[in-house]
């Protein structure tokens, strides 16, 4: 077997403990040398020991200033990433950035100076890339069965909303929810969003908007190649995850339809009935977790461009400004006015 | 058995031919009594003549005139739909209209008042309301199933552009294929739109953009009652007919997915293979133009409301023409805008 | 339009029914001329003049007699099948029988001789070749889709059982049921059955049990080509009628689902919800009743053998003979043992 | 995190190697003491070492001699199950043992005796009771979405037959592949099986014929609750591991189809394309392998029985037996003749 890439975690969150397993366990390119919560819990600590983490600290910075380390996964507060990170960047340490890498432009900016400057690998945690579905519609366009994108088509709908509060800071739907699908529609376009319209409304809860967002949006988008798009979000489907994806073009379409936990179905004469999609993000995107991780690493050991760049994040920030500011002044935006 | 209700076709092309021959053949309820059509041919003589027409002219007048035709199916060319149905309702006869009555409001309006005034029923032709898939949808909303409605989406596709001399006349793709969609929205939302923005691109066939329309669109609608929607057309897609609605809210949500030709998949090395879906409109539509008849025929028998009445086709009408405002002044246009 | 063949039809039951409106109404190669039924009522004497027909009479041979007739559907009771086909056959009428031709090996050849000795066209209802699916399925076949057979898989379960007093006429689950399966394992097969061995049970009904039949059955069988099959026959699906067919062979399988009403899912928090296979026999093979219709009127037009003949029919019947005299005695039972 | 299991693995080769990494890295509920292989190679050594095992011996003794190991797992060649067991049983050692026990039945009683007297769990590895299909078609049944039980119908096609030089050693078809599908018949029946008929042949390498096997065949079966059932296998689907399990029943039907990598369906001219199922056991069973063995785990720690015991594993080999006498015998056979 090859060497592991030493890696340390920062951040022991929820999405943190993810990365942090999945390379523990499930990832032998890899090895978890460390794990630092600027709040770490006598129980996270319990939990990085069980997983065997070499370092286990209060301090972030732990990480950057250990030699062994070669990577750092960042899953601490979105307040902390630009600047966590620059200071990996100049500490000579690979970057797997969670999203968003800053709620500011200039911020985000910054920290792909740094990157850039630092000649280290970074990756922006868009996970739904790998997503067994999704990448695979990728590879049809790819390989020409689709032809020309003529549109891209995503619905994404959580099984329930956040609490208002956390509404409040997230940045807003477009921010903190629809920029995955902005990064998807991108993707799968294979061209920049040139410009959005976004159509909201307060359906799903009216705390929501009284805390300034919207719950249910629908943007247009058009894309440098010519191709139109178009996302729909709900913060509440009651029936669990609704994460379906269809690109149709010139010679065909592929449809990428919800995962569901079994495919037993069940007749009765009350109809035939089926199973519900998998509940979250945890569950439907378990091993694209796995994979953008993987990704991540084969592309700092093969000196290969990181699957999802800063650059990448950077777009799609603009494009939820965009939609943002679409909603608010109700007209279409192009991502040129935000940029600058 | 009831008495027949006995019907004259005005217009003998290809959808006033399967209207009389869904009435001759298929439809007890009504009886053919004749059939006119200003150009009509010694084929198209022979045909009515098989189908049991009593009267064959080449004159609508005369399907007016006759005493004992009680109603009329206008299926002549879109130009002379306002004037026939003035003309029928002067005549006392029930009117079952080819969509859209007309291009311009004003003589939309004009038939809608003559109709108004007579007393007569008024159908228009909005056939994929009886469609056995879009009507399942309306049943669940009607039944409580999908709760309030968040969002509406119809992909509406045709296999193959028309002729671009067609598209010139047609009134672009707004007014001649996305009005069926805009009524669809209507109806599964079960709320007037409110506003447009529309999205365009020509993708398809360049000589449809120098006829000066576009072939693939992209339309964000809002609904008075606070939905929002999403219609996406193109003209071609080279799998067949693709016709899909989905209306989603606070309870669930209800898809549509195309008909298909049959059940069969093949199994092979290669995959596993489907059928493209039923081709166009004859055959996906085929019993949705009997069942609007029969609508029809009953509306006018038990002295109610028609299904689709003259004024869903003149909502639809606004919807279309902001629709094209939308696209040619690169903004959301409301409703309001164009109504008057 | 070529000239229609003159058909009459004996017997107006509700199979007889069916065929009828179909010539009156669906098939214009066809010409509904008369129509007989030994207990003919009042209402069905209505029925049969709003068709259309010429003659409208108590007595079948009235059918035979009329030198405009061409061919005759017989859809009469079983015991009479075959001696109307022998009368049918010698007063030179091409003849459509309802299965089955009788329930005695016997009487079957016996009409088979008077059929070939007159050189009509004898074709059994076996509608279900004529299924969309399963007529897909052998085109895969065919087509070389499915390589050499190696297994063939039918379902077949109907929604509610029939009274226990027509199970103890109907010659039991083998002769009036799974006949219909043993039609298309052969077709499918493409090949004869040479042995089979059934395994049956009392489930759905004691009084089933009590008539002497059993009302669940599965049926294994083997074909000269060297395939394997099985059936499996249920009188009593809550679900609806189950319809399926399987084909496996050395280049891949093909299936057939059931057909639904609409394809429409409701997403709710209690799951994924679609519709019953479609109810019955009448709603499922509708267009299959026409379409042998056409086929039986092609084959006499263009003198062509019948796709279903007289002796598929007596195949099918060794089949059903085998099969129960191997419930009876627990042990596989060629189909020679039956034959002769 | 309560105390984990300490587990030995017998036995490296594929079967052990995925049990072993298991433990190792996906089921925290246990801990991978030690790995012995009595043909122990040095990259099975260096694997073992990677995965940390405390004990790497060519020596399956040096398992049942350690005081720590309180289970083992047992996965060598077929022929040493039974001592094994018996071996493991008398050291104290709770046995997860892979599926067969051994080819006959009375060193299989043997081994279930010396596991009853030394009061250990026994385990068998049939791993597709956890599969999430089958598994959840169970629950159905259990929660009475199915009523009573009528037909069994399963379907196991492997994607490639083994090398006719394994078919021969292999115990054949029935023992060796459709021994699997026996004891999933009894796990979906609820019901022991009470007798079989085989239908068999030699349809996809002429080699396994002189081998004395088939590679084709149908098993149809009589269970103790007067369900019945059918299972057919076939060596070689070019279209991969086809794995589909249906219970009918008095209230409905619940069904498993196979499951897919992925949703996409790619729509184009030439149909409509989706994915082959998963292409063999360890793809396909990849989860039920990791639940199968928290299973065992829980059983012993909660001191509760074994969810398939070594009395499973017995009764599959009599339904196994049964059939190739059938076969053979060309006759149904009765469990109860194999029995004793």
């Amino acid at each position: 077997m090859a060497e592991q890439l030493r890696i340390g975690v920062i951040g022991a969150g929820r999405i943190g403990k993810i990365h942090a397993e999945n390379i523990a366990r499930f990832i032998p390119q890899a090895r978890l040398e460390g794990i630092a919560d600027i709040k770490l819990s006598a129980e996270q600590e319990a939990w990085a020991k069980a997983l065997g983490a070499r370092i286990i600290s209060k301090d972030p910075g732990d990480m950057l200033k250990d030699p062994e380390i070669q990577g750092v996964i960042i899953c601490s507060s979105t307040d902390t990433h630009a600047d966590l990170t620059i200071a990996a960047a100049q500490a000579g340490k690979h970057i797997f950035c969670e999203k968003p890498v800053d709620l500011t432009p200039a911020k985000v900016q910054g920290a792909l100076e740094a990157v850039k400057k630092a000649g280290v690998k970074l990756q922006i945690g868009f996970n739904r890339r790998f997503d067994h579905n999704f990448a695979r519609i990728r590879e049809h366009t790819l390989a020409g069965g689709i032809g020309q994108v003529h549109l891209v088509k995503i619905t994404s709908r959580d099984p329930a909303p956040p609490p208002p509060a956390y509404v409040a800071v997230s940045g807003g739907i477009f921010l903190d929810m629809m920029i995955h699908d902005f990064d998807m529609a991108r993707f799968q376009a294979g061209s920049e969003i040139t410009e959005v319209y976004a159509a909201g409304a307060v359906l799903v809860d009216p705390e929501i908007g009284k805390a300034g967002d919207v719950d249910t949006a629908l943007v247009t988008l058009k894309f440098a190649n010519g191709a139109i798009g178009v996302i729909d979000n709900s913060r509440k489907a009651v029936y669990g995850y609704d994460q379906r994806v269809e690109v149709f073009g010139s010679k065909g379409a592929a449809v990428a339809e919800n995962d569901l936990p079994n495919t037993v179905k069940l007749y009765s004469e009350a109809g035939v009935t089926g199973e519900k999609p998998l509940y979250f993000f945890l569950e439907r995107y378990k091993q694209a977790f796995i994979d953008e991780m993987i990704s991540f690493i084969a592309a700092v050991r093969d000196n290969k461009p990181a699957a999802v760049t800063g650059e990448d994040g950077l777009e799609d920030m603009y494009a939820a400004l965009a939609a943002g500011k679409s909603l608010k002044e109700k007209r279409p935006v192009a991502i040129s006015e935000v940029r600058n």
